[in-house]
């Protein structure tokens, strides 16, 4: 995944506790919600569904033939689960290869590195021999003089990222992910070399995007995996001259993405939408099972346990499995989320509300309502459902999703969040490391209970988000 | 490290701790023993030894020239620190070189496998294709009939391994990844793979030495990362045929190993030696800190902190850093432990006590006197010494050392133990995950003055292991 620090910052704010009193939604409604919400802590689909995505089709990055193979599986799993109007909807994509890569210390004493290019970066052409030069952050970098990186490579070393429960340890550091290539190649460098966005201490190197300027990557730039960045970074305090040797055949591609829909269409007012999303790619070091593979199981699975409680709510629940989030493209028409709010059209107006699930597979702890919907009677009707398996609700300023469903934030669809314990995500998160072993089916039960619980209360109410944060909109000011 | 059957099943007896009144050390000697062990706790030179091991060389394997610069390296490290007689005994070896590797599913729904051949495994000669026969035993392997695996990748997935305080999971599997390769090619297979030997979870192969049968080891073999275990095994529960693509450049060389030799001479009985053992080579895939890196930090830290207590012991104190622990030579006098006993002849008969190092760097919980010295007057002064930083007595069969200190303990050499803590150890064991920042400063400096104290107390005492042991042999019958 990749977070918007708008998300992150109010995640970081305090939890409050809403008791739970008389609410609007009446008492069979949040009845059949503890229902769902229970049953689905004992039996879905989210890891069976998980399970064979990751096994059967391995990593599927952004516009691979795994990804297109993997959408074409997953619509039909849906269609097999009772989803209605099962359709994949494609895009044009740059998509990008790592190739080959490999890089080692040279010199009296060769060692070799465990790293890993950034995600659309370009490669080496052959290969680059060059010393290298240190920085402790990008803004050292970036005050290097002109010139003076001349044929060096540039390494960023902020230090290790800090674990903590909403991932907010993340933003800062991928700041240097995205504009350091950039910011090396200003100052002469011929390659960009950073200690991993990770906070754990494995031999396992993070990818992740980084950023175009004008069309183009300008560097080749890769993350070194903690230790090794160690090595390198301990070899210069010991006053050592490091030389690297750095290769890849890294390059990028033309090609097409898709995202896959579907729904449970709403009993009696169909038209009007909630989007569950989550994303089909994934980095290709693993296999993509935290990252999102947990998110496509945990709405596909909640979906599914609404739709089986014996009355399909009012309004349609959506599934959407969307393709290309993993990557900021050249131009900014070129990922899942785009492409489906483009699809949508005016339809846009008919989205209720829309939430993402793409923090992994442990638990939630937390509830985020739209402004206005905080505080709420239905805000209430959440707490007494979701505060029984350990999700509180919390205060925050108004989200703007994850990248999937950014764009229909920024199109006026209210966001709710349901926030998961990060702590573990990015000892994980982009690395060979992502793999199903790493999912705790009974914190995957969870997710799935939360979202189910929710989305019906949502989905069989008259609850108008939009029109509630309108209203909060004055005093927010 | 390689561990010898006979020291894992002691190991796993119950522990005895021996309350400590009168004792044949005199208290002089004791008190020295506990000063020695105190300023050992808090100051010593292992975290800095292991920390340049490891950051300037990098890998070490038997017989490389990384190896070799590295024993280089210690041995003005030993002269730099007071140690005497330093001196570097070198011998032929058979090495390996790992070269370049890889593996994945091919088919419709190709997947990239994370594995590395095991050690001393011949390369593919270019790339094997072929499909994949799951056994879940070694035993299963064997039972299959003549010829039933011509053409097939013979595959053992006998699920992970038990993570246990004394290490003992590891034995069993070892089986497989010593006779594996041989028992697949009697059946007609063209390689072998096997679930890596190791208790983590995390993407990350666990090499180790296979067996040479008749001068060669007879198939390509390589050992699978857990979660790419899983994957294969699961594909083929679900009824797929799995069909790999594996290719290895591995292959052996002539070369030389050496071992590194260091006294603190004893003052009044210097021709009296104690041997402190631990490896200076490592596997290629990790930079050999907790395996050997940390048993060298140690020995070498608790025989400087003797020589530093203001007075020399009795007995010479001797710090051997073997080379080329970690191989199974084609014949039986390739490594360093079979260098060392030929080079010292007839003087092994002066070597009192061995104890190797060859665990990691987290912290010893018990001692392991060999037979007859349990219970003696002897036993009670070391209790006295190591109960207050947390090692007990245990009660065990006669040790027959790790693999460098195995030669002497054949040759009649008494051995003692410190085991320590291996919860975590076979999670970093072998693989490239073995570096630096898994050493825990405090567990090593309670290693070092485990170390410390014990020896001192061996060091400036007349016990005589031998006739302590001669005595009590036979009621041990």
């Amino acid at each position: 995944m990749r977070l918007s620090v708008r998300l992150l910052a109010a995640s970081a704010l305090a939890l409050t506790l809403v008791a739970a009193p008389a609410v609007a939604q009446d008492a069979a409604t949040i009845q059949r919600a503890e229902t769902i919400r229970d049953a689905a802590m004992s039996r879905n689909i989210a890891l069976d569904y998980v399970t064979q995505l990751t096994t059967r089709f391995g990593a599927r990055p952004a516009g691979s033939k795994a990804e297109q193979d993997a959408s074409a599986w997953a619509a039909d799993y849906m269609r097999a689960h009772g989803f209605q109007n099962v359709r994949i909807e494609q895009f044009p994509l740059v998509g990008w290869e790592r190739g080959e890569e490999s890089g080692s210390i040279v010199g009296a004493r060769p060692q070799r590195l465990v790293l890993a290019a950034l995600g659309h970066s370009p490669g080496t052409n052959g290969v680059i021999e060059a010393d290298v030069v240190l920085f402790d952050s990008l803004e050292a970098l970036n005050a290097a003089p002109a010139g003076s990186l001349t044929g060096k490579i540039a390494y960023v070393d902020a230090g290790q990222m800090v674990r903590m429960q909403d991932g907010s340890g993340y933003g800062p550091l991928t700041r240097i992910r995205g504009a350091g290539p950039a910011a090396a190649a200003a100052k002469g460098a011929v390659a960009f070399i950073m200690r991993s966005v990770g906070s754990d201490e494995h031999r396992m190197p993070h990818t992740g995007t980084t950023r175009y300027v004008e069309g183009v990557v300008p560097l080749p730039g890769f993350a070194l995996a903690a230790p090794d960045a160690d090595t390198v970074s301990r070899l210069i305090e010991m006053g050592e001259t490091v030389r690297l040797r750095l290769s890849s055949t890294a390059h990028t591609y033309e090609t097409v993405s898709q995202n896959v829909i579907g729904d449970i269409p709403g009993r009696t007012r169909p038209d009007e939408i909630i989007v569950l999303g989550s994303h089909m790619d994934s980095w290709d070091l693993g296999t993509g099972a935290i990252d999102d593979g947990a998110g496509g199981a945990i709405t596909l699975a909640a979906a599914k346990a609404i739709a089986e409680s014996g009355r399909r709510p009012a309004r349609t629940v959506r599934v959407v499995l969307y393709g290309a989030e993993e990557v900021d493209q050249p131009t900014d028409t070129g990922n899942g989320g785009g492409a489906y709010l483009r699809g949508i059209g005016a339809a846009v107006e008919q989205h209720i509300i829309a939430g993402e699930s793409d923090f992994g597979a442990d638990r939630v702890y937390a509830l985020q309502l739209p402004p206005g919907a905080q505080g709420s009677e239905f805000a209430r009707a959440a707490a007494q459902v979701l505060y029984p398996i350990g999700v509180l609700s919390s205060s925050v300023p108004e989200l703007s999703g994850g990248a999937d469903i950014a764009p229909l934030a920024g199109a006026g669809v209210p966001v709710f969040g349901l926030s998961q314990d990060g702590t573990r995500y990015f000892d994980l998160h982009h690395t060979a490391d992502d793999t199903l072993d790493k999912i705790d089916p009974a914190q995957l039960n969870q997710n799935v209970a939360a979202w189910a619980g929710l989305v019906w209360l949502i989905a069989d109410s008259e609850v108008d988000f939009r029109a509630l944060r309108a209203a909060a909109a004055p005093a927010a000011r």
